[in-house]
């Protein structure tokens, strides 16, 4: 059994790490930290977990985090980046749900974070944790910063395009246009993701720059080997959970003739996460829904040269706490699929 | 022209008054306070107010709403009675969307809502601003406090029952069993009213107590003139705007053979914010929304001996801001409907 | 290994049934028919499904039925009756989500569903599948007739209330006022449950009389023994899953004493699909989410003589399918838990 | 004051029309058909229209219709060309909300609606309901095809960039990606806009191909004078009314340094009903909820070669009846204002 804590367990993404956590067969939850909530049951906070978490609350408290196999930071950014330096001395595993191991580049990290990056050594060893681009290294690593939820869609969704031998897509002028639930904004007290303010309403927001946008980067020029250039525009949907998004990619000419469905599915064919579905199909996001799958559609409209691609996940499950216990079991030498195969549910 | 001032115009009354004031003909907006946004024209914070609403938010300035002739508090209870006594000194109205005026019974008060009563003898005058119940009061006062938005359904919805010369009723086992859309909470930052929260959610709360039952039982007394009991069990609906109130009263064996239906259409037969629905309606609460119209349906379930008594209103019009400007109307000598004439949007 | 068929898969409990036993380690999916879309894949109209079943759908066809260990019927009321006494002589064991073997009175059957019982002596051997009441006669069962998704929290709210020696309760004058998510009304293409018709909106609808009354009134009064009676109204929430029922129950003079929240606690101490939360507590239908979990609270607001209880369940799983799969269970001997026990999905 | 038909008053459009025409100072309600509702008083449909709407749908009967001053189609495609001779012949003006009257290519119509069209006469002469382009064409039309929900936010959106001289934008690599609410898929009996299908979910859908695609390439073109090119992808927003528009467009290089803000602000200052809101902004679909307004804000994220349109309206008014009203007031000499100054209800 593997011994896990988490730090962090009163958020969306920790809510969710408890649901998968404590229903897998080779986890024993050891340590759930939340200062402010210090010695309640987790249950009592969400009696979802009742009969399933028997845990309560506590403290931070690093001797009994240090007992662990493994810890999930499901955190504000900065804080797993704080605790993880110990962890790593007393050979526990870190596997952070926010931004601070994302950004192999420190400058970026603290342009967009807005804080000093506390252990940039750690932050060159981090594995970044999408494991269908990153399985190998997943592997062996002891530090993993999992991607956004909507990274996760824009990079499984441009891979197989990107990550060809040579350029099939001008490269430089994509365009990410993404759609999320309001439990990506997390479970924070704020105006704009009241039920009152945001049912029954759509809107863009933070076109002008988004935190996911320079970490996408990274990841598509990683799989391509070449300079991308992402247009990234994200907004909010009056619905709880999933991401769909559509991604635009123009085709160069010496490339019109490709079999892009085919491309897609060879692509995925060992990735058991990853459903590249049949051409023509418009994937719903409840078709994910408290799911670790994602999928994706290839669409290229009157025969034009511009790829439409659809994607869609769970943004909770594949897009953050999903992802995480996939990086774990791959991290432990579990089968991938460990305690993720929940059927979706719908309606 | 009527010079109108509102304190506290950021919340869901707030702008809801500004939309219902800002088409009204009889009405020139003077002043909107708010001492956070100071400076901020309203139509920044509200963008549906765009060329509607040119005014600005100001710092509360009594200069500016002693020149009013009536101003709204859209505020927390406790603001209306603090500023109160100085506006009425200065002939100016004064309509309390809060709870400052409402429980004559300054101890009932100060039990539910946890603060001192700053001017008893104001209270003593101010008039209950239900205008199907207290018309000619209105006509007169210079203070008004408003009634909550559940209140307005559960008086109204069991009025006619009450106001006859003896009782039809078992009139101490009442119960309302009351829905309410998320506007009701208010325009402030709670994670329980977050959609991800509260959407695909059903739940009740307060069964306990509630601060809206001592006020109706103080207005549903009044109408009978005799010691009334009641059950209240309010519920929250993942929607914006709504009340549905299923109200339960047993008929005493010498009433079973009233015609309840009659009664209801001869009761409220002047009232042309009320309408009573044909026999056997179920009406829906889409059917008044962003109107000042509540509507009530009658049944008797198989004959048997219990009234089902079915309203609906808008929470923020009927319930808050349109009843307010109602008061006004009635309080300034206009017909009772001006401005407030809006077809109910639907779907 | 158990082998299933399902009779009508292409509704919500007919998807929910694929969802549950698609996960279910002692079942093998047999057969799924539908004669409307006989030969498509079930993951074909179903993307939720993809990778967890690979039947298609079939014509009946009842050879390969007659080889399955059980059958569920996910079909229109009628249907059951009509296919169970072939399936019943082959050895196959029946359970009918439908109404078909709920009402042991054959003239109440034909009056509230309009249509003539075509076999009452089956009728008369099926057995009521409420586990918690009926456990025993379950595990001795050919034919289970599945209890309707209201009556499920109406019987298992007021059970322990009636189910005591001498009434504690008035029990002729009980009102269930019910909430509902709009898949309760099925999938079937019909104005009122559309989205732009049943979001952002509440109402009731069935107050004359609604068929889940009979059902229910025949069920508590096997509980108690004695007359019941009882006011249902049920309303539609704008959600998709998820019933709250709050209960109303006026305690007898001679029983004010009673510990109710102790009497629940006990009733329920065996049944694992039954919590009965603390005092106080006010559930959430989110908080059943996907799971055959039902969680029931007791209040008596102000220590008044009104017991007030609040039920809830995930229509398509207590209310449905799973209730389904936890009698299969009992009926073949397993632990009744087994594949449902799902952590709710929340948020 | 102007009589006025509707033909088909049972969808959302037309019980939108009926909202806007029955508050309208100068018009007089003077039929509505409905072949199925003969008879029924359409407040009983739309009990939303109680007290404001007193007439009954009438059976198709042209004698009344032919004393309207102008009849509106708010039918399926192909009922306003079928009607359209004999009401001209007797002096009426006709308004469709649907395509008879959009596509001028007949041959196109006859490829995207599937059915021949009756009179391509009448087609000639028909303006093209979008008067904030067509606005002098209005004056003098005596028929209006009136454009669909997504062609009118498109076209909008784009027009100031192409309306110019010399092209400063790439006009054949457009993008719009679009996301409406249900109600623009009508009032119409179809499982997946049920609540249970569609609400928390989102999917793009008519990727392939969609009937709005064309309408928009033919009033682009007219703008620009010059060949079009656009890729149109639709998506379904679990809310009830609104679409926002996310348009794409590439600045030709010798036109980067054009100032756009101030080029959309000059283009529209005439036009009371779009809003260029300020540089940065991010229009919310409820900011225009229930009005005419439609609004519009322009980015250039990070000052690449992009420009990002952001564009929301209420698809059943300026997307549909509001529209049409609209282009009634201009027809008739009237402010274009007339009864078309709802404030936007929010929340």
């Amino acid at each position: 059994m593997i011994k896990v804590g988490i730090v962090g367990g009163t958020g969306y993404t920790g809510v969710e790490l408890l649901r998968l956590l404590a229903a897998h067969p080779q986890v024993q939850l050891t340590a759930i930290t939340s200062r402010k909530e210090d010695g309640m049951p987790v249950a009592d906070m969400f009696p979802s977990l009742r009969g399933h978490v028997s845990l309560a609350f506590s403290s931070p408290d690093k001797a009994k985090l240090n007992e662990c196999d493994v810890v999930f930071f499901a955190t504000p950014h900065g804080v797993a980046m704080a605790q993880a330096p110990e962890l790593l001395k007393a050979g526990v595993k870190v596997i952070d749900l926010a931004a601070d191991f994302r950004l192999k580049d420190v400058a970026a990290f603290e342009k967009w974070y807005g804080m000093p990056h506390s252990c940039p050594q750690i932050l060159e060893e981090a594995v970044y944790g999408l494991p269908e681009i990153n399985r190998e290294a997943i592997k062996k690593a002891r530090v993993i910063g999992l991607p956004g939820c909507y990274p996760t869609t824009m990079q499984l969704g441009f891979a197989p395009l990107l990550a060809q031998g040579k350029p099939l897509i001008s490269e430089t002028t994509l365009i990410a246009d993404c759609k999320s639930g309001v439990s990506g904004a997390g479970r924070k007290a704020e105006i704009p993701t009241l039920l009152a303010e945001a049912s029954d309403n759509f809107k863009a927001y933070g076109v002008k720059g988004h935190r996911h946008l320079p970490e996408t980067m990274q990841g598509l020029e990683a799989i391509s080997g070449r300079k991308v250039s992402l247009t990234f525009v994200p907004h909010l949907v009056p619905m709880i959970r999933g991401i769909h998004s559509t991604l635009y990619a123009r085709i160069l000419p010496e490339a019109l003739s490709t079999d892009f469905q085919a491309l897609y599915e060879k692509y995925y064919q060992g990735s058991k996460f990853v459903d590249v579905m049949p051409a023509g199909s418009h994937p719903e996001t409840r078709s994910v829904r408290a799911s670790n799958m994602l999928r994706i559609a290839v669409h290229r409209p009157a025969g034009e040269d511009l790829l439409v691609i659809l994607v869609v996940e769970d943004n909770l499950v594949k897009g953050a706490a999903g992802q995480g216990v996939q990086c774990m079991n791959i991290m432990f030498g579990l089968d991938e699929t460990t305690g993720l195969m929940h059927v979706p549910v719908l309606p």
